[in-house]
């Protein structure tokens, strides 16, 4: 295995597909395939922080590889608009040459969007707009014809590509909705023509590979939303991901049926409404009204469609949960919807709103109780369909954890034309791919960069686990002044309440230990060690905890 | 409304209902009943910390009012022996005076443990203990029929409180499991006995208020991971809430049918089956072994209980799924089942844990895929059972959030006999109950204790605060020391990456401040607070952070 950021010079010919975020985790997606010394990449997306990594923004994939074969990269194809998949390329297109960025109309609005805040200029960028049908020719070795897929947010694709080795298909993030709420169904036939003509390997979506049967249709969560709406007397707030144009199109013309005006509140959910709307991908029924222009009107004229479905802090339905928005208060007979489910590490905070949401008095739905949300993402059934549409040679299960992956491969296997061999690849893996080879022969760097604040990559892990440790028993930090006589001071957070005893104890052995290092004419960092050392253990012994230590000598 | 330690004076024969715990949240369960001059106890439960609380290991109820009234307390009755029950009383007893303290043969067993642990005396405590079928007089005024309920733990209790203004049926915690591991049932018909003489209140367990159906039996999960278990090969590894003890016995059975000889991992674990092996709630039908002692078995022969079912960092499954077990290895051919669900906030840790197992190439079995696991709460089916049966003319939904008390009180509103009155009581409420009369009339002292280390107390929320706000952006410690010269020195944690330009920026920033004050003769106090000021602003400006900051000046 070779570990550098250039990869192994393609030696003979053959592909490489080189997952730089995406694989082994759901989140940062970015691929680049590789052929001779051309690099195609599709996606270039973002991930959102655990709860190892506090304070950090977001996260996107490392760009070594990128960096070191700048001058490689043909194109960059999009595969759709959601965060994990277009939220880091402003990050990564300010670092890299200027290059044909392909993507459908919606996908590429909020990609500019998102340029234009980060102060990105068109004129940096080469946009190429695409539709599902189009044939791409990116660099000499590159065809990719795009098709469509049904996902959360319209304008979601995958694509066959072509390669001087054989057909590689990638699904994207999919699901197979038989109701979509555009009516443009998943490009199935396109599917079984590759199957037909052969394909060497298949990267499928594993995000929902554990559960059974198959994911609800657009259209049925829409019925539901529309029982639901219809059942409320007062005022609704409902909210989603803003990134569920098709969802918010449904509830837009369920809002019209039933009579009940929509104001948009909260910075996401009126970006999203205003590009969709602009690049026809949502019509309004009525015009949006403010939350002003709705005061006159009865409760039940109303919708709000509000941020907040993942309870955080800052959003419209947190701030309303917790009675701090400036312009609106629920009341009594007020109905909240949560058209969503926590994503895992939110269900604390969305518990708590929900708490607080019962306990103003308003009426509170959401799953499962109510069947008011769906994955965007296929169940085993849709994803074993696609597998037996496109009967490939080899697979790599993409788009989900080890446990996605495994479990989508093992799924795999139980089909009538299983895959030759499958490979869990990670991160970084060069998967070498020819037409009777497939195996990893290598890595490149690969892992994740952390945004926080205005810096990027300057937090690493260590700074990490030194913010995890405060967090636990707080910080104690420690000043020894020598002259004129030898003293300590003592200042904590986050370690204990105020507590004149035992700072006076901590302060005791602290001087003690400098007052003995300095008769024994020790140097001063062996000194401040001294000092670190036995206030160490001493705080353990007396408190059972650990603070984080910082010893300081003034000398 | 009042608010003291000691609670109205009871004026007028009414009874006092006062939830010092487990209303409105899940967890530290603790209820005072008063009427004159006596109070009777109820449970004294720990909670577990939520991501808001970093560092603290356990919660417990505020018992001011208890200390004020210590002498009034005339008994305490326990319902059952799991920690949200009991974990709290080594810490409560300590500071009362030696009260009778009832409760079946393994809940006072476990007590008993505890009480040794914490170095508690047998002979500082008055342990009375009580089976199913008795009644207990206790002081003057309150007499206390004993009835069983089926739990996720045996020996599991609920009660009929005789009192002067009507009788109170408390469930406790409970399911209606029709085949529990002992063939001990729910005894239905002291609930409807009770109902029939006329039930004036009932505390019922709102846990899962929201949940349609039935929760399953023991009997299913145990025939369940029968099937899972017989298609093992390997060695198997399963894990499960140590104070399960009805379903540790069941797989002893299943072990011991299939040929698997069992051993048991980790504390909790040993310490639950010792203490239930020697009350007689648990039968091994052969010994355990130790690890040592089956490594010459086939590893078909092989069963592991082991603790971990919550991800918890240093259990025996986290060991053995990140590869730091000093004893056992983890293998392919190896199955690992969850026979748990994530407790709300462990979800990340869990899955964490999941993943690396898959990664090992082990088999990895949990719900829902694998129905191994049930609640040990009753689903709404049963909740209205209890109802059904009870028929009583007030109503306090407990042991819940507000979402499951109030889907409770709705579900009770759905009845044939509904309450005439459901009151959504919070810790610390007076509910003051008379035959005709059913209000809260005031509060007493409640909330969350915090146990960090050995202090119990000394965290207070404004501490928890500066944890978090550390956690998010670190620490900057700037210490001006003023002579000879002026100069600042800084030290960071958790801040950003080492980075000598831009400590030096702030040295020069904190430096300015500091020269700035002292040639306008500000007071020291001013200065420094100039320091912070400042520095606080650049920090901001370049970083887009904003750190805790300790500014510290050495004269």
């Amino acid at each position: 295995m070779n570990n550098n950021a250039t990869g192994e010079a393609p030696a003979g010919a053959h592909l490489q597909v080189i997952p730089l975020g995406g694989m082994g985790e759901i989140g940062k997606n970015i691929t680049a395939y590789r052929y001779e010394d051309e690099i195609l990449l599709v996606d270039g997306g973002l991930a959102f922080p655990d709860a190892t990594q506090p304070g950090i923004d977001l996260i996107i994939p490392r760009m070594d590889y990128l960096l070191q074969n700048a001058g490689l990269i043909r194109g960059w194809y999009l595969t759709h608009g959601h965060e994990d998949h277009i939220g880091g390329l402003p990050y990564l297109v300010a670092r890299l040459p200027k290059i044909p960025i392909y993507g459908g109309a919606l996908t590429l609005g909020l990609v500019r969007e998102k340029f234009r805040e980060f102060g990105i200029k068109d004129s940096d960028v080469d946009f190429r707009e695409v539709e599902a049908g189009d044939r791409l020719n990116i660099g000499r070795h590159f065809q990719l014809d795009v098709f469509r897929m049904t996902h959360s947010i319209p304008d979601n694709t995958g694509y066959v590509l072509k390669t001087p080795v054989g057909q590689v298909v990638h699904t994207g993030d999919f699901k197979l909705d038989e109701e979509p709420g555009d009516g443009k169904l998943s490009d199935l036939a396109r599917l079984k023509q590759a199957g037909d003509e052969g394909v060497l390997l298949l990267l499928s979506d594993s995000t929902n590979a554990e559960r059974p049967g198959r994911t609800p249709s657009e259209a049925e969560i829409a019925r539901n939303l529309e029982e639901v709406i219809a059942g409320c007397r007062g005022r609704v707030f409902l909210t989603t991901f803003a990134s569920q144009v098709l969802r918010l199109q449904n509830i837009l013309n369920i809002a019209h049926k039933l009579g009940r005006r929509v104001v948009i509140e909260g910075r996401s959910m009126l970006k999203y409404t205003q590009v969709a709307q602009e690049l026809g991908f949502m019509e309004a029924p009525e015009p949006f009204l403010t939350s002003d222009q709705v005061a006159g009107l009865q409760d039940s004229q109303v919708l709000f469609l509000c941020t907040g479905s993942q309870g955080q802090p800052m959003s419209v339905l947190s701030r309303l949960a917790f009675g701090n928005h400036a312009k609106i208060a629920l009341k009594r007979g007020d109905s909240v919807i949560l058209s969503s489910n926590p994503i895992p590490g939110n269900e604390e905070a969305v518990n708590l709103v929900i708490n607080h949401l019962y306990e103003i008095g308003t009426d509170v739905y959401y799953p499962p109780t109510y069947k008011v949300h769906a994955s965007g993402h296929g169940s085993r059934d849709e994803l074993a369909e696609v597998l037996n549409l496109v009967r490939p040679k080899y697979f790599l299960p993409w788009h989900g954890e080890p446990r996605h992956q495994i479990n989508h491969a093992r799924l795999a296997q139980t089909l009538p034309q299983p895959p030759q061999r499958t490979l869990i690849a990670r991160n970084g893996d060069i998967v070498h791919l020819e037409e009777n080879e497939f195996k990893v022969t290598g890595t490149v760097p690969a892992g994740a960069v952390y945004v926080d604040g205005l810096g990027v990559g300057d937090i690493g892990d260590d700074i990490l686990m030194d913010r995890s440790a405060m967090s636990q028993d707080g910080i104690i930090v420690l000043t020894a002044v020598l002259h004129p006589t030898p003293h300590v001071e003592i200042v904590s957070r986050g370690f204990a309440r105020a507590n004149a005893e035992l700072d006076g104890e901590i302060r005791r052995v602290a001087l003690e230990a400098v007052t003995e290092g300095l008769r024994g004419k020790r140097r001063l960092e062996d000194v401040r060690d001294d000092m670190y050392g036995q206030v160490r253990r001493f705080v353990r012994k007396a408190t059972g905890r650990n603070p984080v230590l910082i010893p300081l000598i003034v000398d």
